[in-house]
């Protein structure tokens, strides 16, 4: 989008000078190519193909047939705040008090909520590179620090107890973020390195924050929620992709015990109550969950044919695909211009991929994120065509 | 909800600490009556009773069928926001380039956008008292200091010029913000007092925000959009009021030329998109209006109801009920504490009203908030129940 000149009168805040997604830049070129009659595999988009489950889209009809569609409490449904609570019961073995679930706009507007309330204006909070870019956009234009710690691979990619110190040495944190599974690098904390995790931060009385977007689709270890070790967390979940709702826009948080009366002002405030068809929606979705483990299935053999498939097309380095639906590959061998490469790769075998700059500022540039959302002859036509691609030079 | 202790290591953002909403406990007091077995009749609620459009469910009911429901560009579906640009050209006679509209988590996550991207922490912006209670809390959370302005009965309760000047040579004010109808008051600004304002803040480079959220429900004249006067303001609107839909949580803004960007930045990282039913859902609405001035017309007859049976039931001073669904009424010859009297009357004859002093730190406790979004019998019967109310005393 070209930009028009400002009015006179208008000056744009500093807050708001957030860095685009380069990932943008390779969607429209991928759609110019797709305009032209090409035919791309899109391994660039974190979304699920497959539609929400049959039992919740019904739910979402009859709440639309019946008529009015009207606010909901900020704090969301009540018998969905209580099915999410359940949902802990069933899945992790925890007893969670409905009061401490908050429906939310997706995870994003857990991230908002959580941030807002947690920390002041200048508060340090650290965050893993890579990570999502999210994480430090949003902490940045509400006044906070974000603290990126490089990982390393014998660390599988996690914050571990010594980093975060180090940091807290050079100046005082306030919190501490962590993603497991993780986008981009679909790596996984296990319970050990969790409880380690937030035992420190508890020691360094820092808010714990778990974004937990990617439960469900776990491959290498059942993913362990941080409400299984403490009530002091900050969970933060979401319907888009185990439950295949990314345009329903609803999430939830558990919280604190005592903090619900918090994010309930906050959020009359900032946005009245959460889309009400995709909270009829959501609620019902837990009963789909068969159809879900479906969809989960496919992602499992898209990442055996990748995980297969890769390393004999020549792309031999990656993270451990423990969770997700993301791959995260080394290809310094190749480049070190991650986003040309993904450019040449995207004209030149018409693959379009992520780069890593968006995702780390460190090592960014030499790294790929490849999503296996997608279909599974896809992903073998992907394999095919990198192959390809990499023997040309 | 009873406040449990909070663990030690959680200490909630001063900036997280947003008033309560003191309607909130009529609310609550009003379905306790009812779950014992009274009617109350609801004055409280600012939410039409009427579904959106048929065409707007028809058309999120065929999306539903079709299947997935995925994520849009940030900025909103394309159809969508060049629908809304041609409604300026079919409402207000003005050209509207689609790419300076923005769809929004309704007009909620419209002024989160606006005062991020705007608005500099410790940025002054001014509004008018008594005003939507948000307005206060959101500048506050987001670090601004919202500068509340006593507005008069004579300026039909809308911010002029002269205030304007005097509060900005108090300390130097960064934006302003409007509401024309406005919410609780009812009252509209012309022509001539919304070119005098826009003016004025011009001359003093302030940000001029206009909340038109209550477009399409004027009654004593035409409402006038701020986009008919300049090109330098950033205009709030929303699908919740006269298009029925405020559960579905879908608005939208027109920003200046070249604010776009800096706006879907923002949107991408604070919530991704809005919610894709909801905008597909109001893409067709705008093919109901005829369907929703059939709803506006029981407005008009709801409010000939209140204005000419108020007076004899003895509540004899409100101000101009221009527009919106809104009667805000002077009820200081019988108390001065409006939470309290409203409570009483609650009590006693089962009608729910908000309290003004939601809306206004300085003579809310002085009036109530009379919603007629309702039914006509609904309005009869509160007249009725009123005049018993205050003969009793």
């Amino acid at each position: 989008m070209a930009a028009a000149p400002l009015p006179r009168s208008i000056a744009l805040s500093r807050r708001s000078a957030v860095e685009p997604f380069i990932v943008m830049d390779v969607m429209e070129h991928a759609a110019r190519i797709e305009a032209g009659g090409g035919h791309v595999i899109h391994l660039e988009v974190g979304q699920p193909a497959a539609p929400a489950p049959t039992v919740a889209r019904r739910a979402a009809a009859a709440a639309l047939e019946a008529g009015q569609v009207g606010y909901t409490a900020a704090l969301g449904i009540p018998a969905l705040r209580a099915r999410i609570a359940r949902h802990y019961g069933e899945i992790h073995g925890v007893a969670v008090d409905p009061e401490r679930v908050v429906v939310t706009h997706g995870s994003s507007g857990g991230f908002v909520l959580a941030f807002l309330a947690l920390f002041e204006p200048g508060d340090r909070v650290a965050i893993a590179a890579p990570g999502y870019p999210p994480y430090r956009h949003v902490l940045h234009a509400l006044g906070c620090e974000p603290v990126l710690i490089e990982t390393r691979a014998e660390d599988r990619h996690a914050l571990t107890p010594e980093r975060l110190l180090e940091a807290h040495r050079k100046a005082p944190l306030k919190g501490v973020l962590v993603a497991s599974p993780a986008n981009p690098t679909g790596t996984m904390m296990d319970r050990a390195a969790l409880t380690a995790l937030h035992a420190c931060a508890r020691d360094l009385n820092l808010a714990f924050i778990s974004d937990e977007i990617y439960h469900g689709l776990d491959y290498a270890f059942p993913a362990v929620s941080a409400v299984e070790i403490g009530e002091d967390v900050t969970v933060i979940n979401s319907f888009s992709k185990y439950f295949c709702m990314t345009g329903w826009r609803v999430g939830w948080m558990v919280v604190p015990p005592g903090v619900s009366r918090t994010m309930e002002r906050l959020q009359q405030n900032l946005s009245i109550s959460v889309p009400t068809l995709s909270q009829i929606a959501a609620d019902a979705a837990f009963e789909g969950r068969a159809e879900m483990d479906l969809v989960k299935a496919t992602y499992v053999e898209n990442r055996r044919i990748l995980t297969e498939g890769l390393p004999q097309a020549g792309l031999k380095r990656f993270l451990p695909a423990d969770g997700a639906f993301y791959l995260y590959a080394d290809v310094s061998e190749f480049t070190d211009d991650s986003a040309a490469f993904a450019r040449r790769m995207l004209d030149a075998a018409h693959v379009a991929t992520t780069p890593g700059v968006d995702f780390d500022p460190f090592h960014g540039h030499q790294f790929l994120r490849i999503s296996y959302a997608g279909s599974a002859p896809d992903m073998a036509e992907a394999v095919a065509r990198i192959g390809a691609f990499l023997k040309r030079g």
